[in-house]
């Protein structure tokens, strides 16, 4: 079998309301034929700059190794700098420097090269204002694809300078998880910050029950359950969702909604 | 010219609001690189077997020999059987199995072997309690695509143990055609349960009147047009749609509201 | 490297709720499964001729050279011609005459070879009366791609004999420049019909406030600026668009909204 395609993934939230992501794909195919293109999704939140990385966190152990297109970039036009990353574990990554990048640089084990792409020389001329996707991260992505080595993309940068993204943190307080929401999908399920490991080291057991207190309000009786289908339409649950983070839901509603998961609010979870 | 590359056809209902369908462009493009992928739909309503499994039916002739994978699926987690079935046209059909892929099996000539994929070899571990599409059906799909025999991918299964899906059937009284609701896109045209075959034994002909009646409510009169232009914005019309099914529309307006074409409800068409 | 595959770029206002685009994918995967399909958008508002040959003329040169695939037909089904066009410039543009490619083919240099496909060899039988997509455009398109001559699609016709588009056409009275609303985003920024050339001629700076005056309202004050950001929130803007077309904006809100930018209204805009 041949060499397998150089692979894109592309992150943005850019929506499907107009031609912004076609014209970065077409951009693509013009400067790297052989490229695939894989859509992340491109229905971040406009600015959200935070699901979308998380989404990107998330995600990175199912992409092929390539190059890593995300593009949330609220500052477009001003000062923020513009990167692209080498990341220990070889995967490339690229996009505005403003924390959509850090967390999943972080799984991939941290960056070990850093470029400023702002001047790169595989800049689409003239540059617009407000268009960056198209003038300056997708063909960056593209030559990359190519096979560019990285350091002919821009200028050196120390990678201790890139912007980090402050996300809270669960701890634990004897049996009780004390975490935090932090990002929703389209149903109303909510991701709070407690991984795999500080679940399992709080004193929640699969299939018992866990009373749940948001932002100080009364605590509210769930089970902490497998999946949705083990608790009645209509009832809340607390699960390990299929990012292995800890999740509140609400079977065929939005738990959202129902208990006021705002981002960054308190979650006291507690055996019951 | 070289050997084309293997089609994978993607259907489900995950929408575009989270990467879900991503993570699965990008499963397959880990296990079989050289897979083109298209995606049929995403936008099925949530949960709506009946939906997806017509549309997997209608768009079957037109679509290129491969893997089909249709994922929609209630009750992930929980103990509906997971497949894959070979087809007497050599198509490969992957999703659960709870009557989403019987229409299109039945059009493709009937199953001429299955497999249970739920504890397949080729599942990403560890399997998540709600995120099938990425840990079990996409590579399921991408290694049969890849050239994997699929007797490998899983466990033999009798094919008359499929779950089948009941459908309504439309039926003649005399001149009238019994039909029933069966589908609705976007724009609110209903298809009927009446084919081709269906209707030319009918007494309805092209460009005359016919009278509708919907679930027992008073006839409305109408037209048998071939086309939308043929009647005047805001007018009734039956047709015969691009998938050969009669159907209901109203130009430039929503024959499911008018006429309240809730699904399986019984329209009695009579020539007028 | 070997032979890039052929492009096909689709515009159309299909949407994403209904398998049609995913269908006309799979129709050019069976003709021409090397062909690379790079979707525009298919977010054109229903019927909206205008916006799709807008988007296709703006990104065209962005584009690969290859197949440029429109799919806007309010009359699919009637009297309307369907073409496909070859452009001095060498690509090909296919889809119904009713004015969508007009815009595209001058900005390619002009048509040099036309021909009606309604009769093509290549549609697939039966044709249906509402689903050219699938049954003309995507087959012509993807045998245009797998490099049939443009002459064997279909017959000859006059390139003199295409339907244009109207459009709005900006002038300069002294130092005022009298525009037109000539497209809306989804985010309400609305594009005059202003190009870079004509704002040069214009009294208008770079950073200096503009009178607006929409439809003969009361003139508002805002500002020539280059990018959103060079505006408070909340504020409007006069900018060159990614396009390099004049357009209005209201940094994080609906100029459309609060200016009433309907489609062709006159907008006067003059140094302050």
């Amino acid at each position: 079998m041949s060499t397998p395609p150089p692979v894109i993934t592309f992150l943005s939230d850019y929506g499907h309301s107009d031609p912004f992501v076609g014209v970065c794909h077409a951009v693509v195919a013009r400067i790297c034929p052989e490229a695939h293109v894989v859509d992340l999704t491109h229905a971040v939140p406009r600015h959200d700059i935070r699901r979308a990385a998380l989404v990107l966190r998330s995600a990175l152990p199912y992409l092929p190794a390539g190059v890593h297109l995300a593009v949330v970039d609220p500052e477009v036009g001003a000062e923020r700098r513009a990167v692209a990353l080498r990341l220990a574990d070889e995967r490339l990554l690229v996009g505005p420097d403003n924390g959509v990048l850090a967390p999943a640089a972080a799984r991939g084990d941290g960056v070990v090269e850093a470029v400023e792409i702002g001047r790169s020389p595989f800049r689409l001329e003239p540059v617009s204002a407000t268009f960056h996707g198209r003038d300056l991260f997708a063909p960056v992505a593209a030559h990359l694809a190519a096979g560019t080595p990285l350091a002919e993309a821009g200028t050196p940068l120390d990678p201790d300078e890139l912007v980090a993204l402050e996300l809270p943190r669960a701890r634990l307080e004897g049996e009780v998880l004390v975490a935090h929401a932090l990002t929703t999908d389209a149903f109303g399920n909510v991701a709070l910050d407690a991984s795999h490991a500080e679940l399992a080291g709080s004193g929640l057991r699969l299939g018992h029950p866990v009373d749940i207190e948001v932002g100080g309000a009364a605590p509210v009786r769930t089970r902490y359950a497998r999946t949705f289908a083990d608790v009645a339409p209509g009832a809340l649950l607390v699960y390990e969702d299929a990012d292995r983070m800890l999740a509140v839901a609400l079977n065929r509603g939005s738990a959202r909604e129902t208990l006021g998961l705002v981002e960054d609010v308190e979650v006291r979870l507690r055996p019951a």
